[in-house]
Parts: C-alpha cells; structure tokens; sequence
C-alpha cells in the first residue's frame, strides 16, 4: 500500500465533530422558502410546528447559521458506529489499471445499514426532548424506516412506518428488523388513512410510491396527539445531519493530505450527497479551494437531469408544504421495474438550487449498469453495496476510467452510502439476467410536470 | 464515557498481527491425531492431502510450531476489514446496572457477516499457491459459505457450496450473495453425489444436516479433478486461523490496560470460540495469566454439556478422517425447530481437549432466550446480532447480572461473531411468538451416541 495512507482511515472518536454544517450560511442566493400550499406564503415556525418538531422545525428555516452544536446525547448515539471510515480503494484502482486516486466514505457499517441513521437519531432526539409520544414516517428501500427504529427505540418513542408496497413486498426481512426494534409498519397506500383510501379508490393495483407514503405518514401525525412526522431526505434539516458525513470526511482528508478533485454522491432526495458535499462545498463557496462535485441519479427517476426547477409539493397527496426543487411532478411514479430506493419525484432544495447555480453536475445512470458495477464493486473491494450507492460507484468507475485515457492522477471521492443485504431481491434479477431498464419517455414527464402548481 | 477507553477501540493497519497462533504448541497434552477409518492409524500427510490443500493438512498436523507467517497476500485481505473493533458495552453495562465491564470483539463488519472470512481467505489462498481450480464446501446457516464466496472470487477460483436444505429454503438471500460472488449453491442433500442420494433414499423428508452437507462436499471434491474440500470450523487448522481474532484482542486489551477475567464465546464446531481466546489460553497454559473461559452452545445442540469425548465421524456419510471430539454422534441431528447455525454434532478437537482437561467451562442455552438476548442487545448496542453469537450475548448478560448481585467487578469479554442480516426469519419467529424451544431427551442422545465407531 502506497503513500502511507492505510485502507480504512479510522478518526479517533475524539476527532468526532462536534458540530454539524449549514452549507445554505455561506450560499449568496438561499434555497427558496418552503411555502404554505393554502396561503401561498413561506411557512412560519409555527405553522412548520404543527408538522415537524418545533427545533427541528427552527432548523429547516435556518439559513444564516454555519455551525451547530451536536447535542450531546446525539453524539453518544453517533460513537457506536461512528467516525465511519473513509477507505481508500486501493483494489479497485488496481483493477481498473486507473492512474486516479479513489476514496470512498462508508456509512454502512451500522444495522440500519446506511447513512441514514445520523439524521434519524436527530430528529428521535428533538421529538424526545420535546416530550412527543411518537413519530410517523415513510420509508422507501427501508433504509430511512430501520434507521428511524433504531432511533426511536434508542430513546423510547413509538415509530410508525409507512413502506413503500413494493419494498414491504421484496423486503419482509427489512420490515422484521423494523419490527425487531419495536416499530409499527404498514404498507403504503394502506386503508389506515384517508389519503391512502383515496389512492387506492384511483390505482388499487399501485406498488405505491415514496410520495404516496410521505401523504400517509404526515396524515397519521397530524392526526394523531403527541406525534410529528419525521422525513429522511429532502429537507434542510436533514441535509444538515448528515453534514456528519462531509465534516468526517474533509477531517480525514485534512489530517491525511487527500484533496479530492471529484466528488460523487448518489441521489435520490439528496440527503447522502448534500451531507457528503457540504463542508467541501462551503471551501468553494468561500472561495478557499475548488471542487467538482457529480450528483448520480437513476435513469428511470431523473428529477435533476430531466426535471424542471418549480415550486412542488413534496408529497402525493399534496398535504405537504410546497418546495422549490428540482422534481419531475408529485404524481410521477418510477416504472415497476425500478429496483431499490432513488425513486423520490423531486430533490432537496439546497441540492436543487445549488445545481441551478452550476455548483453541482448532474448525471444519470441506467441500473443494469449499476448493478454490474455493484457486483464489480462487491467482487474487487469486499463489500456488498447498496443499490443506490452503486450509482456512486458507477460514476466513480466511470470517472477512474477516463482518467486512465487521459492519464490524469485526479483524486476520486465517493460516498458509499450503505449495504445491499437487504436488497438481494433485486441483486437476484440482476444475476439471473431478469432485470431491465426503463427510461420515462418526455410525454411521461410532461404528463407529470403538468400537474405543478401554479407557485412562482 | 470512563476510563477514557472509548466505545470503539480500533487497532492501526500496522498492528495487524503478522502470525497465526497455534495453541497446540503450548499444550502439553496435545488433541488426539485424525484417524484413518479404513486403517484405523493416524492420518498421515499425504492421505490428508488428498482430501485438503497440502499446506493446509500441513496446518492441521502441526502441533508444535506457536506462530505461523501470514502469507502478505492474506494480510493484504484482511486489511480490507481488519482489525476488527474490540467495542466497550457502555450502554449494556449501564442498562444492565452492573459493576462489570462488558467488551466483544465484533467481527461482524464485513459482507460474510461474520469471523468465517478469516479462514475463507486463508483456505482459498493455499488452494490457489497449489494450483487447484477450485474448492468445495458445506454451508449451515450460510456464514461461512458467503466468506469462502467472497474468497474464491478475490482468488478467481471455483466455489462449490453444498448448503444445508433448511437454511437454503429459510435463507435464499444468503444464497443470492454467494451468487454474486460467483458461487454455485446446491441444497444439500442432492441428487449430485452419491452419499446425497443414499440420504435422500433414507430420509426423503430431511432439512439436512452440516453432517450430510460435509459428506456430498467432500464426496464432490475428491471425484473432480482439481478440487479439495475446506471446512469452516472443527479443524485445527480453522482455530489457527481464526486466531487472528484473539491476537487483535489481546493487542488491544494489553494496549489499553484491559484484564478480561471471563472470556464467552458461542461454539458449534468451535471455531470463533477457539479463535478468540487461543492466545489467552497460550498464557493459561505458559503460566502467565489466569482466565475462566466459557463455551456456550444451545441446549438443542449440546455436544459439550451432554455428549461424550471419543472418536467420530466429522460427516453423516462417514467419509472423513476420524477426530476424537465432544460429539452426539455424526447421525445426531437437531430438531426443526433449531433456528441459525451451531447446529453440528461435534466440536473441535482443540476444544474439546481443553474442555476435558477443565481449562474451559461449557454451559448451554435455550434459543428463546438466547433470542431475548439478542433483542435486548440490538436495542441497546444498536447491531443486531447473528443468533450464533447471541449465544455468547445471553451468556455475558446473565454474568454480568450475577456480578450485580454479588457487586464484582469483573471483566468480561466476548465474541461478538457476526450479524443476523441473514436471519430475519428466525427474528420473525420469535417477534411473533412462534418460537420454540427443544431440549433432545437422554435417550435421543444415546441412541445417536451408539453409532459411534469403535476407535480408542
């Protein structure tokens, strides 16, 4: 092993960062306001009280504070499993014959099995110390649904998941660790809310969708006395959680000399990619260094790469406030054919609105190409990874395989989000040849993108 | 957090350690040899050699030389997810309310899930120096045929896994890793070998047994040119190798000032347990240091705690080498409704000779409770844990519970083997309620211990 730099990079816990970062503080033009879809204006602290946990609610309309101290009782959460390593993929330069250099941060090496554990334990927290009963959620591949169980056993609280049919279906094993730590799950659209019903009255055979289940959650919360809804991506908040990631990340750089030239994040609602770029893109923003920073998304839900950036709602039933994002329209519903997470209609609005500026490229990937470069991945560096890190790892490889035309020893970072050993359902297509891929034609989009409100 | 030991202790890539231990060095009176069973006299070199790698039967009859080279290309290996964290239960011992201290070493991160991947990589490495194509293995509960897996593909060999039939069905995710990893999977017993067949024949209904998954492997290997069979646990040359796991605990410990006074391990074939504390048992036996050792093993399975010390057969087809073991009888077969691993009707032979001589302890636990334990521990130290391991879980617990009756403040250390991704059914079970318990009767024991061969 070259360079002194080993394989994994452990940060010492007291390296830990005390403080999670605000990317939005050092961003000129902010992310457009989350809006009240009855009035038309920007949500007060109050009104995004009825829905979120009132700190964490101050938290989403914070745009002006870099840094925030990490609560204690969170930071002792973050110590079983956290500093992650950053792991520099020294087999697969190898066997790639790349010049570049390749590292990537690992959030997997948790039960919940992905990054999303460090924003479930926030939110569990400020809804504990707000002295709620429970929280309500979505969860989509699953990933976002055990974490939050983990979370809110850790601090007592009920957790109720709506999951996504399709994955409630492919992933009994995903719903039993939710259920192995206590959580109530119920596949969405289920008949246990009005929204619900009334999705299955229009598409009784629908595998449901991400959208549908964020209506389901937000209605059984705002319903229900002592309970929020708690969300895994897309807002600010969460993005600022998982600024855990990025902050780790450019310590270790730092402490090892690594300067990244690249940086690659796999997005869905852009909570990996937003929480791994943020420190990173806060240097450029002030003008201290320069990186380019590559947002993956799958062909199939192509929010940045095919969407419109327009105020949206965030939620199927159009329940929820409305965002400036990039999305396809809330009733876009990624093909059947689509395995594995990635599948929300729209994108975090700090994501969209850095993209609209020209920070962020964007790219999509089809999956039969993601998951040979998951098995390649799997095979060459040891670990099985997610479906939704492996279009990180896609465009990594992709990247690493220019640089070796060109000959240019460019630094590669990628986040490697999570593990696949949930998703072997789709892993299982993948190997018996069964799997397509499915890119939205543009009427399927425009259909979609029809059905915007009508918010400038 | 005290003592300024933190949650995780994670050892540097350059205190990896570079040599196996071999306990059998320091023994005095060493494990009885393996046995011909058609001569009745000690296997020699080149009889072993037919059935494993040459180095490797070289490893198995060498019960003299302390420390062997790790092979850098192993090393190499084991950099991608070594060393593995010797972890501090702070919230366990605080949840628990005891005076002990409670560290496991996890060996769980990694795609095997589990310790298996250390032997994996070492078996597959001497079959690719010999020059074979390939290998071929059983698999119980699926740990280690997903380690020998992601070996062979990283050694670009062939990997046969005949995988016990209950686990096959209850498990196909697992089989869908070793899939990906290039594995062929066959559910054992089969049609493709002819000690399958005679099984089938006699009991056509059977789940299968390791014991019969063993014989169709070894039956596979020998019959095809280029392949040798390897074994996950038992053999002597597996503790050699698994004792990686205590040369990296007992580094951390004397690094950190730690002094276990109990040492827990789960034991099947004796494997992780023998891995664990080989190097403490070397200073036991040197006269250095004084431990209590434990081995814990379900009461549905006791090979230790009820069956008796004489020479068996490692497989049902009674094609093996003879080893004098602890053992119900190689016809021994646990009930259905055993969940998970530790299911063999041996142990190894290392093991059970320290076991007679009274340098270890052996207790046995019922599989609800183990799974309690289990529970318990994912809630509180956040990793779910394999059933196998919650064996050595429900074993420290009630030790550190009986520290709090009697205010000691013991150490206690156990292996904490895996996770129990892959085991989601057996959770189901128990979270539903339909787990049960089954403890074989003294008579089901004798008449499986009256089969044995008549070898002094």
């Amino acid at each position: 092993m070259s360079n002194n730099i080993p394989y994994k990079i452990y940060l010492d816990e007291n390296e830990l960062p005390k403080q999670w970062y605000n990317v939005r503080a050092d961003m000129e033009k902010k992310p457009s306001p989350l809006v009240n879809p009855a009035s038309g204006k920007p949500m007060t602290l109050d009104e995004l009280s009825q829905v979120f946990c009132r700190e964490l609610a101050a938290q989403e309309l914070n745009d002006t504070d870099a840094y925030i101290d990490i609560p204690e009782e969170i930071i002792n959460f973050y110590k079983m499993y956290r500093p992650s390593p950053l792991v520099r993929a020294y087999y697969l330069e190898k066997a790639l014959g790349t010049p570049a250099k390749i590292y990537y941060k690992f959030e997997g090496n948790n039960t919940s099995g992905s990054h999303k554990l460090n924003s479930a334990i926030a939110q569990a927290y400020y809804a504990k110390k707000q002295g709620l009963k429970g929280v309500t959620t979505e969860t989509g591949a699953g990933q976002w649904g055990t974490a939050l169980s983990m979370a809110c056993s850790y601090f007592d609280l009920d957790c109720k998941v709506y999951m996504v049919k399709c994955s409630y279906e492919q992933k009994p094993f995903r719903r039993e660790v939710m259920r192995t730590y206590g959580a109530n799950v119920t596949p969405s659209p289920s008949d246990t809310t009005e929204v619900g019903r009334k999705i299955l009255a229009k598409f009784p055979d629908t595998n449901g969708s991400l959208g549908c289940a964020i209506s389901e959650a937000v209605e059984a919360a705002v319903s229900t006395e002592g309970y929020r809804y708690v969300l895994g991506s897309v807002l600010s908040q969460v993005l600022l959680h998982q600024s855990i990631i990025g902050m780790e990340t450019m310590t270790a750089c730092d402490k090892y000399g690594i300067k990244p030239d690249v940086i690659i994040g796999c997005a869905g609602g852009g909570s990996n990619l937003g929480g791994l770029i943020s420190p990173f893109m806060g240097r450029k923003l002030r003008g201290e260094a320069d990186y380019q920073f590559i947002a993956v998304e799958p062909a199939s839900c192509p929010s940045l790469t095919r969407g419109v950036y327009a105020y949206d709602f965030c939620d199927t039933g159009a329940i929820c406030p409305l965002q400036k994002m990039y999305t396809l329209g809330s009733n876009f519903m990624p093909s059947p054919s689509h395995a594995g997470g990635l599948r929300y209609h729209g994108m975090s609005g700090i994501v969209s609105e850095l993209y609209d500026q020209g920070l962020i490229e964007a790219k999509s990937v089809e999956q039969t190409s993601v998951f040979e470069a998951a098995t390649k991945f799997a095979r060459i560096e040891g670990t099985l990874p997610a479906p939704e890190s492996s279009h990180a790892i896609k465009a990594a490889i992709d990247e690493a395989l220019r640089c070796k035309e060109t000959g240019e020893e460019k630094t590669i970072l990628f986040g490697l989000t999570g593990t696949g050993y949930f998703d072997m359902y789709a892993y299982q297509q993948y190997n018996d040849g069964t799997m397509s891929d499915y890119i939205p034609t543009d009427e399927e989009i425009k259909n979609s993108i029809d059905t915007l409100p009508n918010i400038k």
